[in-house]
């Protein structure tokens, strides 16, 4: 992509009412723009993180057998009453609309209750089972604040996963999986590190549950987290019962307490939907039994919001690899025609190689602004081509998180 | 894909409240699920030809230098008022909603505000235009009815783009080219023999704009289309006044009539959102001008819809290929254990290929639902794997449009 020809720019400030770190870094660098407190547009660059996120997300699921659909925002009441989740005192973050002639329809703020009913159509014997279906679908919550950025949103992009097991047992297998592979999931996309597999309060769902939490002065949570044993627990929900339950001695670890993002959850939903909407199946003795199923979240925006968090010094943001929106930032400081041909070969070829370039082409742009504006939007690489390299036919290379850099002949690149 | 994991299965009978053609099959073959009229979940079948369509439009967008973003469902009155498009007695199908505070919010139906009021963050000059932006997004509208399946939503997705230049002259240019590549995608996409360009009244952005109509008996539109010319006019729209304008002359041509479905639009916008929303550059001169809009709509789902009302018959869906879920449909009808490791290994080897295969390795099911099962599902090509053609070392190969099939030896495939 030239840069010449993308519609964004950089920014030297956000809006004045933006106090996240992460939506100022994405405004400032030409990510997002903000529609209104806690509902954010994605802006090209943006858009391109928030798909290979997705991506990531997508090939590890599939691995393990999952199957994409997409479910709808508007959703009627019959529903959500089966489940006692339609009433804005039980769930009190709704957005709720109209038809023409009335009829209440609400938002989807999640998707258990379309999923179960969906799934009566397609589960009649245990042979039908089991199954796991994800969307990646926009969810609506009328938060009261939204204050976090991209990290809470009053319309945000949600991974949720469903899964439909005949029993507890097999549930619980794919319940372990998946804390696998949202970790291998959470490690491909950079946060692996910093990324805890944290015990937690099961309500509504079940006793307790597992959340992913990614440590971050950013965060809303505390954890206490034991960094050799990569373990965690919500400190709201710290108890002496919920060690023994799960077997621990309290003197075998070591915590130490820190803020902390929620980035993912992994929920036994057992027989709850199931039961309210119906969705049962024929076991081999030919009785009836409510399908046993859990849910797995994943924020894509918060996720994004996350990476952005952890990923920045004073100068921007630094993407890592995975997920950033180009994988090299040629910064052209060629003035001259013969070397502003030279310049957009070496952009043709890397393009031609299915290197994912962005170009910064502009001709009346200083190189300091031109640096500045690159260690803003944080694409790992950065290769510069000016007359001082194509003299020597180098180009320089240079790391977004390293300070040295390197000259590399154009033949070798 | 195997079968046997997929979790949907096809149905005898779509709900008794759907009487459109379109939805009844999607819905029997498993590839959507009605949650509410004109509001549809796309299963995991259904969602891979959306894909596939949405891939093909933004291919030929990128090509010509058009930019993805993804903007917003929520929308505040401001930006709307601004244009005189808030009111309900203006635009009778808004969604409307409200924050926690009471603050009324919208659900957008199309996006010309929300877009001109992003673009002055970027627009300070001319030579920051022109530049052209698009994005795949759910849009909602409150229609009174909804009784033509996927083909007229409540909810559903839709490729927006908007056009930005300095002056109408530039602007037409463009235009003129959005008339080539939309002919171009909809060929692609199986639509181009039947599909017309239809001058129609252009209100309320301008006197006259361009549709895409093609012809179907589930359209809700007549044309007059000239076969040979390849151009039609919107019935309702036709006066001897817009045929004077084109500098057409009547008996020029030789028009027949027929119900059609618009499934894309462009419009000349001129400058009524940009000086609404107060979106202007500085010209050589250094005079402040509003921007030049155009918009240019492809319904997505509807798109899907109309491939489905004209690409059908007695027992089932018949994909395009460049839409197809799945572009081969290889069925099993081995029992034995060495036949069925066989038609696994060619499923294998299909897959490995990178040929996206639908593999109907159900054990349990007799060939003639089997058969029937994959006239409905509509996959192009048809592999039947048989105690008897391996007993050749064959497949057999079948075209979903065609009544013959053929002998292939394996080695050939």
């Amino acid at each position: 992509m030239r840069q010449t020809q993308l519609f964004t720019k950089t920014r030297k400030e956000a809006p004045s009412d933006e106090v996240s770190k992460n939506a100022e870094l994405l405004i400032r660098a030409g990510f997002i723009h903000k529609e209104l407190p806690g509902v954010y547009a994605y802006l090209p660059l943006g858009l391109r993180v928030i798909e290979n996120i997705k991506q990531v997300i997508r090939e590890e699921l599939d691995t393990v057998g999952c199957q994409e659909l997409i479910m709808t925002a508007l959703q009627s009441k019959e529903k959500w009453e089966a489940s006692n989740r339609w009433s804005d005192e039980v769930v009190d973050n709704w957005f709720k609309t109209k038809l023409k002639n009335d009829t209440e329809l609400g938002l989807a703020f999640t998707h258990e209750e379309p999923i179960a009913d969906i799934m009566k159509q397609y589960v009649s014997s245990y042979k039908d089972l089991p199954f796991f279906a994800y969307q990646f679908q926009t969810k609506f919550r009328n938060e009261l604040r939204a204050k976090s950025g991209i990290m809470r949103g009053r319309e945000f992009n949600m991974k949720d996963l469903y899964s439909f097991h005949t029993t507890k047992e097999k549930h619980l297998e794919f319940y372990e999986l998946m804390k696998d592979v949202y970790m291998k999931i959470f490690t491909r996309l950079g946060l692996g590190d910093k990324t805890y597999l944290t015990m937690s309060n099961g309500q509504p769902f079940s006793k307790y549950s597992f959340e992913f939490q990614t440590l971050s002065e950013a965060g809303e949570d505390i954890i206490m987290y034991d960094k050799e044993k990569k373990i965690a627990i919500n400190k709201q929900d710290y108890s002496e019962e919920m060690f023994e339950d799960f077997g621990f001695k309290k003197e075998d670890f070591n915590f130490e307490e820190g803020k902390s993002i929620e980035i993912g959850d992994i929920y036994t939903l057992g027989t709850k939907y199931s039961e309210a909407l119906d969705l049962t199946y024929t076991d081999e003795d030919g009785k009836n039994i409510p399908v046993f199923m859990g849910s797995y979240g994943i924020g894509i925006t918060r996720v994004m919001g996350t990476i952005v968090e952890v990923y920045n010094d004073e100068n921007g943001i630094i993407w890592p690899e995975s997920v950033a929106p180009y994988q090299v930032h040629l910064v052209s400081l060629c003035r001259e025609e013969g070397d502003i041909k030279k310049a957009d070969e070496i952009y043709e070829k890397l393009t031609a190689q299915g290197v994912e370039v962005l170009y910064d082409d502009r001709a009346d742009v200083r190189p300091g602004q031109k640096f500045a504006d690159s260690d803003l939007i944080g694409i790992p690489k950065r290769i510069i081509v000016s007359p001082k390299t194509l003299e020597q036919n180098s180009l320089e290379v240079k790391m977004r998180n390293e300070e040295e850099s390197n000259l590399v002949k154009i033949d070798e690149l």
